[in-house]
This record gives structure tokens, sequence and C-alpha cells, in this order.
């Protein structure tokens, strides 16, 4: 197979490929889903991963459960698309993009099946599905845009995890940004936290920055305050799986030791987010649920054991940076700055 | 072969073994140094490691390479001891013990070739060796007892990379003053870095605290700053490679950033090492030389390449934590307090 229209997925005759992010760099292998169980698996394995890509994915997994049950008389129909958002919304509990699409995806069925007949329906549910996807790559791009006006010729950014086009559908929201200053005709490098358990600063963030040729080193977690105290970094950006109504974010574990040396340094520290990762209703940090992982993540490294089976571990995917330690977030809508409960409730008037 | 008597190492029948730490805690392979050479290549290679381990097991090849050329006239002998001394001193540039204990046994040279033979010259060196591991010993049980009374009952400690018995001839510097504190009657819990990219914190500290049946907790290097957050932790205790005039401490690579985020937290820093690391010749972190070690172990996890050999790497070994974030220096001759650069010269009057 050759490569997908978008970075990580595909749309393409009633099935969603996804390239097997579990593989990368080293192999490029691909996941087809043709139901939406399949979909809740790609997400619940890791197999696509990243808060804007994980919302794309479940609203296609949305749409793939519709095929499978509007031959179902009307009220099956919709007790089964019920399930399947229950299952879909089960995944994995950070990144409330997955929660985000599938209540537009289920939205539309609540608005409109009393007038629809169930595969009108599934037309309506794919189109949906495949305008959140091409949403994502504008959103992205906007992102780019504004975020990359706040580099300047010459920065070199740290960023951690993976915000970029395997985490989104397209261009990426913290990679969109260096993307973006880039594109702007600014000379921007990298830096690259591998951020262990998962890798997905060195295998991702890598692999993908070095297929547009940017400049990017790759450095173990804990070098990043070092690389900042020998005045290698200009700035910070990272993505977001979830930001509270007052501007904590929860995003990648890691991301609250990056801030607090960012802070220690002077160095401005952005988040880099769709409106969709946004979550009013969540009041602060404190009430974001924080997914604790299999412990084997941290028991393996790279897929291979490094120590013994019975070795006790603490596994959190996410932390939360509170907003004191953020400069700005940067969304397609402009950047937002302190104070951050005010700014974001009037994004959203 | 059964268990060493030193957990890393033991000197019998002029041969040096060394448990080879490349291997641990999956494998338990031993490592005889019959010459001098291979002390030298056991040091480079990181087939032993740690500031006090790599001291001792010079001290060692300088005994092993006297046993090489005693047979030789005594000009030829102190030529090639000459040698010796500056091959083993260039295995390693940033921990000061292996240049103490190469001086201490150079300086023994200088001060009785005169009057002795060269084969009594190598009990003499053997003998000094043996001291410099017998001490290292009792040093670390002393840093164990003086560190042991600045934790409390009940607390959790965190420790970064392995400055344990395994970094140690045995007890350890850091992890000697947990087990100080527990001998004590306290009930201490560790959680411990697993310390990228070598991963001495996963593989060596959880092994060697688990056979003392020590409850610990691995985590990630980025999971630190999120664990103190959380409140879990109440100290933290690392060794050092090398303490400058004023305190700046050179350790393993990610001790700066765990600084920084203690300091954060109101979380005491403690650094634990002999006199031996303590270097007065060096004014200020910044004459300490930070070795830049191969980039594939970065680019390799656990032995298993994870991204392409092209991708670009940053690797510094160490790096420099300032007086500013350390809270105490614990050695065997006491607790030492700010300010550093007054209290660091009198102990050593």
């Amino acid at each position: 197979m050759g490569k997908l229209k978008g970075m990580s997925m595909e749309w393409i005759d009633n099935k969603l490929i996804l390239i097997d992010q579990r593989y990368l760099p080293l192999e490029e292998i691909f996941f087809e889903c043709t139901n939406y169980k399949q979909a809740a698996i790609s997400i619940k394995d890791m197999i696509v991963r990243g808060a804007p890509a994980i919302g794309a994915t479940a609203a296609f997994g949305m749409a793939l459960a519709s095929f499978e049950f509007d031959s179902e008389d009307k009220q099956n129909y919709i007790k089964k698309m019920q399930n399947a958002k229950i299952e879909l919304s089960k995944t994995r509990p950070t990144a409330v993009n997955l929660f985000w699409a599938l209540n537009r995806m289920y939205s539309l069925i609540e608005d409109k099946i009393e007038n629809l007949e169930t595969k009108e329906m599934s037309i309506l549910l794919e189109k949906e599905a495949v305008n959140i996807a091409k949403e994502d790559i504008e959103i992205n791009k906007a992102i780019g845009l504004n975020g990359g006006k706040l580099l300047n010729d010459g920065d070199t950014v740290l960023t951690h995890c993976n915000a970029g086009a395997l985490a989104t559908v397209d261009y990426g929201t913290a990679l969109g940004v260096i993307r973006g200053a880039i594109e702007s005709g600014k000379n921007i490098k990298v830096y690259a936290d591998e951020t262990r358990p998962y890798l997905q600063g060195a295998r991702l963030t890598v692999w993908e920055l070095m297929q547009d040729g940017i400049d990017t080193t790759l450095i173990s977690d804990n070098m990043a305050g070092w690389v900042m105290n020998q005045g290698k970094i200009d700035a910070v950006v990272v993505g977001a799986d979830r930001i509270a109504a007052n501007g904590d974010t929860a995003n990648k574990i890691g991301t609250y030791s990056v801030a607090v040396l960012a802070k220690r340094h002077g160095i401005p520290m952005y988040i880099a987010a769709p409106l969709s990762t946004i979550d009013m209703k969540t009041k602060t940090g404190e009430d974001i649920p924080i997914e604790e992982r299999n412990h084997d993540e941290v028991r393996l490294c790279h897929k291979i054991k490094m120590v013994m089976d019975n070795v006790k571990v603490f596994n959190p995917s996410f932390d939360v940076t509170p907003n004191d330690l953020i400069t700005a977030i940067i969304t397609e809508k402009g950047v937002i700055k302190p104070p951050f409960d005010e700014n974001l409730k009037k994004l959203f008037k």
C-alpha cells in the first residue's frame, strides 16, 4: 500500500485505513477498519493516537457502525448506534476530542433520524465524519498560521510526544505550528523528547519531521532540562488531550515536567490545540481523568523486556500542566493568553 | 559463579571479577580482569559504572598493571605504570573518583619505588587497592548513617540513576542513605526513575532494592514531575560524579531536571557522595567536563533499534545541578549544608 491521503488515516470505499503507529518508524504497516469494533480497538490499542486523530477515528467508527446497522428497523438502529457510541467512548478516557466527535456524530442522529431512512442516515454520518477529518486539516493549518507567528526566525523548538500529522488527520497541532513558521519562511530547528514509555517522540515526531526535511535532534526525556540550561531552546510547543475551562492542560506524561523546566529558564510554553480539545465543562485540571495504562509499557523498552515481570510500576499516561505555567494556547481562532478562564470563555461566545 | 563479596566486584587470586552491569537484571554475567587493559575496557564500556566503583576498578587496574610489569627493570616499570595510569584515566572524563584513585595509587609508587623492588611494589599496590575497596564500603555505611537521619519514618524517596551497591563496591551512596534509614528502623519507600538512555534506574536500582526487599516503584523519567505534583515524594536522594568546590554537582543526565522539579515542589534535594567525589580543584560546575556518549545509546532502547540510524542525537551523559538547587550534600564526614563553598572548604581542612 502506498501513502495515505492524510498522514494518519484515509477513508476509502467505506473503510477506514490507518497507519499502524505501533510499528513506526521501522515498519509501515496499515490497519483496516471495516466495522466500528475495529475502530474502537484501533483507539484502545494505540494503533491510532493523538487527541484529534482519536476524534476523527471515532467519527469514522460511528459511520462504520451506521453501515453495519442500517438494515435494521429504526428502533434497533438507534439502540445499536447508542451502544456503538458507548463502546467507542470507553476506549480512552483523557482526550476530550473523542467525546466531542462522538457527540457531534450522535447529535446528528438525534436531529435527523425522525425524517430519514437509516440508509440515508448512513450517508449523512459518512459525510459528517469526512467533514470532521477535512476540518481537522484546515483547523491545523489555521493553528499553524496563528502559532507560526509566535516563533522567530532561527528559533529552536522543544516538543514532547507527537502532536503532529500522525496525531491528527494531517499537518498536526504543535508540529503544525512548526510547519506554519517554516512555511512563512522562518528557519526553525526542533529538539524532540523521545517520550517514554511509548516513544511517540522518537518513533513518530522524528520520523514525520525528517520526512519534511526539518532539522530535528532526538533526546531522552531527562535531557530536556539540561538542553534548556545550555541555551539551546527558544520555545516549547506541545499539543493537548484536554484543556479545562481555566486553561489547565492535560497532555502526554512529562509535559508538566517540561513546563516547570521552561518556567525556570524563562522559555515560553505554548499549547497548540483545536477548540474541540477545550472542554468548558471541565472546570480545572483536577477534574480531568488521567488514564493509567498497562504496567508492561514501562517494564518493556520498545517491546523488549528490560526488568522482571514483578517490578512494581506507576504508569500515568498523561499529566496536567497548571495554567500558570502556560504562556499561550494556540487555536484555530487565534492565540489565547492569560487570564485563560476569561479569554477561553470569550472564545466560545 | 555465585555472588561476589562486594555487590559490584571482588578481588580474588590476583584477578578483579566484576558483575557485568550491561546485562543486569535479566542475566547475571561476570567479567574477569586479569590485566589492566581489561580494567580500562570495563570502565569505558560501562561493564562497571558509578563514580566510586569506577575509582575502585581503576585502583585494581593499577595493581593488575603492576603484576604485569614487575619483572621489568625499575625504569621500564615506572614508564609502563605511567602509561597504564594515563590509559586508565582516559576511559571516562566526568567522574572524579577515577582520577582520585589513580593519583592515590600512583603517588604510592612515587613515594616508595626508590626503596622497594618492583615485586614488593606490586604487593603494596594490591594492598592499597584492596584498602580503597574496603574503605569504600565503610564510607558508604557512614554516608548511610549520616543521611539516614535526614529521612523520616514513612518517607518516600525519589532516586535517579543508580547510586547503589552496584555503583560502589557495595552498599551504595544514595541507596546507602535509604539503607541507612531502613536499618535505623524507618519505613522508607522508593520511586526509581528508569534513567534513559542506559536505564540504570530500571535495570540496576530496582533490581538491587528488590533484592533487599525495599518497596520500589519504577517510573519513566518524565513521570518524576507528576509524581511530585501528586504528593508522592518526600525527598530526592541521588549520587554524584563530581562535586565542585562551590557545591555544583555533576551527576547522571536528568538529575538537573529532577532538582528543578524538587525545588518547585519544596522537596529536599540531597546529594550523597564520598569525599573522593568532591573536587576542590574544580571551582564551579562550568569547569566539569561533560562526557557525550555514543549516539546509538539514544537511538536504541534496551539494545533494540527504535529509530533509523541517520536520526540526529544529542547524548550528554551527565548534567550539572547548580548549588542553589541542592539542600545538602551527605558525606562520610557529615551532612554539608549551604553555603557550600565555605562548608566544603572546612571539610578538607
